[in-house]
């Protein structure tokens, strides 16, 4: 399946003309070039169209001379790879990796310093790194700043959240390049902890659309033991410059030969689907470095969460959050307490009634009566559970049911606190079978002067997937770096959030309509979210007349998340007694799978539309999502896709007449109908709704 | 045996005229007033002569009014304590703690908040706390800086060492307050990472003399969820004040209602060894938290160790501490490593051979080719042996010859990996029988931005001594905090370095000869040290002839060490060839006990010379160590503390005739006679020089 050629061309030394490179299509045609102070620079064209202008490389060094200048082409190297592999789970059961490379090894005379830059072009888009290779001394070297340009060539469309050090959990504004501007933001949004330095600094997925109607994506890939980059924005000329997020003491990345920087990635199409269909992310980590992946399964899950989002009952045992019960010896309960043995069984008894893999308890463990706000080291030790939590009644009453428990691990982003007790933590998990954990990381970090997003985080989220590898637990991480594709590497590092969820609708201004539009081209390129979806009671005010909270989408838009939001680990996130209203509407999150053979993108545009369809990865059945943003759509859906001849059954879960993400969420209709492969299906999805559907074989 | 009587001044908010308290034998006197501005302050006068003059006291804090004035005396409560404890392991069997104490429960007006000063007034010195009583609501705050002056009265002579926040490895300088520069230091001195920011900033203990013959000694106990306090010095008019030790982010202190800060203490009398002999330290710290302190033991040890300060072997397998060699994958052994298993049980025989409890290896693990100076993460596993080191086999043969392995962690002071390894460390230990654990700090440390002195890192050395108290494992750390009593809490925190110990004399300009008559009223004070004397082979020469490095003592100095720096980990630290060579002198390191009934300290000048003697825990036998500075030195030494009408048998371990550190070190004699209660002994010390003597019963 690998088809490999090398050409080495031995000229040493050689003054560098201009250097091409394309992709496999021969769409994508990249430059590198060094200019006439031998600083390296590349530029992109899409069928011809130049789509990154001459834009600088390079990177500033804290003791030693910067690598931005003063280098020569000692020789270059091409390649060109079309392999394929299979994930442990995915969107697709096999995935190509296809594209020509180019690496450049350059010298910078002055200080007989080597650096490498390296190329991967692939039908949907450019990827480079930086590679320091061995030399013969190791040397160490502190990253002050990487200056890597993108300097576009107008005044794009642009779908951007702030450049925060510690938060991604923004909604995505949508404006020209040129009206980016941090300072404008309302930033009254629910968000506990923002770390905004600058008006003109977004961050990466960064998703774009030209005026002639070019999809442009700047991303990055692999970010391992490297912080997180951010785009600095220059809104007058369109130049995006690279701004890693820095550490305590402000420095950026501590690194050694050799040694090796993310990917920087720039996806191009004039067609959206190439964008989010796109596994350009993942092709780029390293492939899977777990042996034994038999324990590594998708989940479909229900929970003690949503719960305490409404109102309904606490995380903490004494209260509401308040610290004051904390410093007493003896806890006095509330009676609102939500991670009780008794309601932990009716969850269980919920999910074993209806199928689901697992149940989350959040709330399980003391320190809840004071864990958030005060930058505290010590809040929770991940072993104690609360009085009136039985962790062995619970365990035992869930492998009865055939039902696995889902641990919680909130660290307060007391890192430091975390690392001290994580192996007492997993051994407690592996005690009692709990297969997956999901961890938290709300508030500012320890160790203190930490960002979420500098190397110290990356590092941290990246060594709790290895560690937990160790253990076969899988990890699913909220407020957490974004993921860079690491699962194709960890595949145990089964999901995160790291992107605005579901949970902001209950509380705050919450998910505008087209939100869930967007994730697609941003926050999922990296790998799946845990974004929580199937509220059906969208309105808060069915908890409290009060609240004018509420979900920004129909509930027959719920319901296609399942298919549009791609994860192997999916939450039915709203109550038990919520769902035993509209079992009708449940049974499509009952069927849904989270694992996949194949995915095919049917229509796509950021900001307004998608529509895909998955084939079960254990069946020839065939689930498809469609959502809009606050408009109303209509479309015609061709299902060329099904196996041709096959008849089979589409169940169809759309919006109600009149339904209405604000006015009229809840209205939804069912129905049924025999479709084959030449079936065009009509859809009419109301303003912020969507439709699911299930796609059977007969026979 | 606790006397404890209570007196409650029940007036509230009454105006404040000067508080007095003293000492039970009256002979100290603290004055505690509020000034006019309502800011709380002190003076103590010892004999009736002031030694701290009116000083302010107070604290600064980040986001809140500082805690510096507008203070009102809301009620007093005094107490009188006269108790006894006993000591797991010590100096004494009983320790007698008797004070008398005021608690001054202030409130500031302007904030309602509460503030308690609280005194403990002892004989030999006053100690005082702030504390942040329960209120109303729970309070979160952060400690920007501590306030505390200590304004002396005079010039005084001067034992101090630079404030450096994360090295205490200096040797002592001596001069008058007035002339103390860090700027003037000799920094060349072997201590790779120093981090001085101030002239006049200096570290407690501050030990001083004045020109009317009174001993001051500066300290603190108790340092827990706190940094270490060191002292800005006005060399004007000798006011000192506190100064903590800042975090990665400027902040010094996260502390939340209730808590307290450490004790400060000043310590005087007109009687050195009142100092030295004192537990004030140990007595302000909490009681033993450990209940099961069976395991807890004393232990004398050899190693392989000085062996690799000399020269003669290496840390590392693949060569001198080369990095190349690490980034290779498979290490070349150098030939010169070690941590071999046969080394080791060289090691072992030698420690059978002559009663040593334990062997301590260092340089067992892989990491050492790549360990120090690059500020890197991961560092060392703390499982994974060299290939030449069989853990199993190392451990079994000592098990056969009834030697206890010591086990050996270097962090590089990467803590962030170390806590990350802990149970795995531990895990290992256990699984091999190793009942200690050395641990070392070497470097820069991480989380990066933090100090070796600040809260993170006092908080990192108590945790790890409270982890290891889960295992049932003893600590020994080096490089770390300089302890403050906390081996009362936790008994299993056998010793620590964190001060210039012997080591230095092997590849530096080394420790004065004064400097061992120094540590006592300085270091020692907070708890024992693991200082390695014994070197019998006092010039370097002997393993180079090109080297000029020597321990500055004669050799009968050495053994001298082991009576009067007190530790219950004491190692022999030359190479067991050396003993051999010299088996006489050898014979009071293998007769020594490092667990006493009782101490005596006979003699005492800081910077001139000590004398104590002590007896033996578990029998009649007396050791006496005296030693010397750079002069020569004659005494006599009464016998007195002999049981009268006993006869016993002296062992006389002296410098010989023309013995002298530099010229002539190795000279020694020992005689033996008969003494009895009524003997008083003449010694004679050379210069650098000192005695070690073994007084045991006649039948």
């Amino acid at each position: 399946m690998k088809k490999l050629c090398f050409l080495l061309l031995a000229c040493s030394f050689f003054t560098l003309s201009a250097q091409q490179l394309e992709s496999p299509s021969k769409q994508i045609q990249v430059e590198f070039s060094l200019d006439a102070k031998g600083t390296p620079t590349y530029s992109v064209t899409y069928k011809g169209k130049e789509v990154v202008k001459t834009s600088k490389m390079g990177l500033s060094l804290k003791e030693d001379t910067a690598l931005v200048q003063g280098f020569s082409l000692v020789n270059k190297e091409e390649t060109n790879v079309d392999e394929t592999w299979n994930p442990v789970l995915g969107e697709q059961s096999t995935i190509r990796n296809h594209y020509n490379q180019a690496s450049f090894h350059l010298l910078q005379k002055e200080t007989n310093r080597k650096l490498d830059i390296v190329f991967k072009v692939y039908d949907e888009g450019v990827a480079f790194r930086y590679e320091f290779p061995s030399e013969d001394a190791v040397r160490y070297f502190v990253v002050s700043e990487e200056n890597t340009e993108f300097n576009l060539t107008g005044d794009h469309n642009t779908f951007w959240i702030p450049g925060d050090f510690d938060s991604q959990e923004y909604v995505y504004s949508e404006s020209k390049l040129s009206e980016i501007d941090n300072s404008k933001l309302d930033l009254n949004n629910g968000i506990a902890l923002k770390s905004i330095e600058s008006k003109y600094r977004v961050q990466s997925p960064l998703m774009m659309k030209s005026k002639d109607g070019l999809y442009l994506n700047i991303f990055e890939a692999a970010v391992v033991n490297y912080p997180v980059m951010h785009l600095d924005v220059n809104t007058e000329n369109f130049e995006l410059k690279s701004k890693l997020v820095p550490n305590a003491v402000g420095d950026m990345a501590y690194l050694r030969t050799p040694s090796v920087t993310p990917w920087r990635t720039i996806m191009v199409s004039d067609d959206a689907r190439d964008i989010v269909a796109s596994k350009m992310i993942l092709n780029l980590n390293e492939p899977n470095k777990i042996e034994d992946v038999s324990w590594i399964k998708p989940m479909k899950y229900v929970g003690i969460w949503w719960e305490m989002h409404v109102g309904k009952s606490t995380w903490d045992f004494a209260g509401s959050q308040n610290a004051q019960n904390a410093a007493s010896q003896e806890l006095v309960p509330s009676g609102k307490h939500g991670a009780t043995t008794e309601n932990t069984k009716r969850y269980i008894d919920f999910a074993a009634k209806h199928g689901f893999d697992g149940v989350l308890v959040e709330g399980w463990n003391v320190g809840w009566e004071d864990w958030f706000g005060n930058w505290k080291e010590d809040v929770f030790d991940f072993v104690t559970p609360y009085p009136d939590f039985d962790l062995k009644e619970v365990s035992d009453y869930a492998k009865s049911k055939g039902v696995k428990m889902i641990m919680h691990h909130e660290t307060s982003a007391s890192v430091a606190n975390y690392e001290r007790h994580l192996d007492r933590a997993f051994n407690l998990m592996k005690e009692y079978g709990y297969p997956a954990v999901k961890s938290g990381y709300v508030g500012r970090i320890i160790p203190r002067g930490e960002f979420h997003d500098g190397q110290t985080m990356v590092n941290h989220f990246n060594y709790v997937a290895q560690r937990a590898a160790d253990y076969k637990i899988m990890v699913n991480s909220h407020e957490s770096v974004r993921p860079t594709g690491y699962s194709r590497t960890y595949p145990n590092y089964i999901a995160a959030e790291a992107a605005r969820g579901n949970e902001f609708n209950a509380w705050s201004s919450g998910n505008d309509p087209k939100h869930e539009t967007i994730l697609p081209f941003t926050r999922l390129l990296g790998g799946p979210m845990d974004y929580t979806p199937g509220i059906f009671e969208i309105k808060m005010s069915v908890y409290d007349p009060e609240k004018t909270e509420q979900v920004h989408t129909t509930l027959a838009k719920q319901l296609a998340l399942y298919v549009t939001m791609y994860s192997p680990l999916q939450m039915a996130a709203d109550l038990p007694e919520n769902y035993e209203k509209y079992l009708d509407a449940f049974q499509f999150i009952k069927d849904v799978p989270v694992d996949w053979q194949d995915s095919k993108y049917l229509e796509a545009e950021p900001g307004d539309y998608l529509s895909v369809a998955r084939k079960d990865k254990n069946s020839e059945s065939w689930f498809l999502g469609a959502i809009t943003d606050e408009n109303a759509r209509k479309t015609e859906i061709k299902l060329d896709f099904l196996t041709p001849g096959k008849k089979y059954k589409a169940t169809i879960y759309a919006d109600g007449k009149n339904a209405d993400w604000e006015k009229n969420p809840k209205s939804y209709a069912i129905k049924t109908r025999t479709v084959t492969s030449k079936t065009k299906l009509k859809l009419e999805l109301a303003a912020g709704g969507g439709a699911a559907i299930s796609i059977v074989p007969i026979n």
